[in-house]
Parts: C-alpha cells; structure tokens; sequence
C-alpha cells in the first residue's frame, strides 16, 4: 500500500546527470514497463528506440536542444535516450480519435513515457521527458520514415541532483469538486 | 526493486465490480496520485470530477454507454466514475503545442489518468479508461463549461473479475530497436 504515491513523489524530472552508464537490464525493465501500458483500443501504436551509442546520442542531443530558446541544453549530460514512434494504430482507435476528435495515439505514447519514467526512478534513474525537439531533424538521423511522427523523447541516466522534497503542483482542493463541475 | 513491473502487470481494465463502496480516502489518495503527475511546462490542464452520488452517478453511466456500438456497456456497476477536465493550459505548453503540432493537455491528462488507475491498483481497485462517451451530455449533466474538453472517464469500484495472468501485448522484439529505427 502506497508504494505507488511515493514512486510518484519519487518521480522528478532530471536536468543533471552523472556520465555512469546504464546498466542494459535496466533499460529493458524500462521497455518492459512500457510495453505493459494500457492504450485504446489495445492498440500499442509505439515503437521504443534506444540511443546507447555515444557519437549517436550526441548527435541526437544536439536536436533535442533549442537553438534559440532556452530549452534542453541538458540533453547530452544523459548516456541514454529513449525515442518514442507513433507507430499506426488499429482501426477501432482511429475510428474514435477521428469521431471523438481525441489523438489516441499521443494520449497513449504519454502512458508509455510515463511508464518508462516511473520505472526508471523506481530502479534509482533518472529521466526527462521532451516534447520540443527537432523532429524532422531525428527523423534524419535515426531513420525513421516521414510519415510517422514523435510525440516525445526521454532523456535516462543516473542523476547528479538531489530528490526535491516537495513538487510545484497546484493545491489538491484546486484540482477536485464532486459530483458537478462547480 | 521492481515494484512498479508488477503494479503494472496488476493493472488492468475491469469491467466488471462488486458493488461494495469504495472508502472516500482510497479515491483522495488516487486523486493525489494525479495530482503529483508531470506536465508539459508543468501546466497541469486538468480538474478532476468525483462522480460518486449514485443518481447522478448512474445518469453518467447512460452517458459513457454507446447506445449503438457494444462499448461501455458496464459502466453502471462501477459506483464512482472519475471525469476529468482539460483546463486551460499555460502559454508555454499552448505555445508548444501550436508550434509542435501536439496536443500536450491531452498526453498531460492521459498520463495523469494512468497515474489513477496505477494508485487504484495498489489499493486493490480495479479501473477502466473512457474516451468514448457522449461529451456534451456529460458536461450538461454536471455543469461544465461547454468550451472545455474531457479526454477520459475512469470508472473506479472493487473488482469482481480475476486478475488476467498474462496481457495481450506486441511481444518485446517488436517494439524496440537501438540507436536507429530498423
């Protein structure tokens, strides 16, 4: 009981890390957890790529980082990344996100993400999830066709940074009413 | 070590409840599971509607029941339902999502809903996502402003189904690759 709450406490999102490797089983377990993530429809319209190899991960943290605003100047410090494909869903998830006018698909790539940042804190690592990066750019680089897109890249690595004590959210009673929206 | 493989193994979607209540501290915790979720730029769109009156309740459930399709067609049995509100999110994520072509409110709520059915889990509930339901007369019913969106309901209720031993997922092999997508 309450295990989940505290991983979720636990949870943070990871902007210094140290250059420790990762160790490969625990990348799996990441994949894994992923892998386990409800979607509509039981869809599974993901694919994971692993960026493990230095020269790549480089390359891709370049793309990552914002040449003009100040985001994700982190990204090279992290010795994994972990790129999410939208890969097709099944015709049940298109016929809702179309009649519904819900991206099922992104919705749950978010899940996935979030199963692989959970999993990862729970064996002690860190991550960042991104959603601005240059996508045409990874595209390029990784192979990946046109037509898909990436709705998120996440950054994994030991952290070189301390647990925050508490998290910058909105109080609970802003967040709740019951039985109407008022 | 590895608490979260198997809670989210545990998790599943049940559609099937007893009709015992669920005691009101098992739904705060779940809410404050949510409540301690990422967003993008930390926006936090979202407003959680406790649905646990029965009358009002059981009119959601004809709601979330396609008259139709065969979906949703048990959703009376379970005795909360969770509606939850796309709020408005700061200018950085609406600014992010325009320029990046995702909709980061709706991946936002997604994986704060996942963090719902994560905590019911680990209390021993059993939970089902929505995203097909008739949206305006849900928010008629409960006072919702007709300008906002909800993404997903999520019914809440102790289980009367067995846990499944092993889910229909795309075997590991498939959906992963490393440092390029062939």
């Amino acid at each position: 009981m309450n295990h989940f709450l505290k991983l979720a406490q636990k949870r943070q999102s990871v902007r210094k890390y140290k250059s420790t490797p990762v160790e490969p089983e625990k990348i799996t377990s990441c994949i894994e957890a992923a892998r386990l993530a409800p979607s509509a429809c039981n869809a599974q319209p993901w694919k994971f790529i692993v960026v493990d190899d230095p020269n790549i991960k480089n390359s891709l943290a370049d793309k990552t980082a914002d040449r003009i605003l100040p985001l994700n100047h982190f990204t090279k410090q992290a010795p994994v990344h972990i790129v999410i494909v939208r890969e097709s869903a099944n015709i049940s998830s298109q016929f809702g996100s179309a009649v519904k006018q819900k991206q099922f698909p992104f919705m749950d790539v978010a899940i996935a993400a979030e199963h692989i940042c959970l999993q990862a804190a729970d064996e002690g690592l860190g991550t960042c999830m991104m959603g601005w990066f240059n996508e045409g750019a990874v595209k390029k680089l990784l192979q990946i066709p046109k037509n898909k897109r990436i709705p998120l890249i996440i950054t994994l690595g030991y952290p070189d940074t301390e647990l925050k004590e508490e998290k910058q959210r909105k109080p609970f009673d802003q967040i709740i009413s019951y039985n109407s929206y008022k």
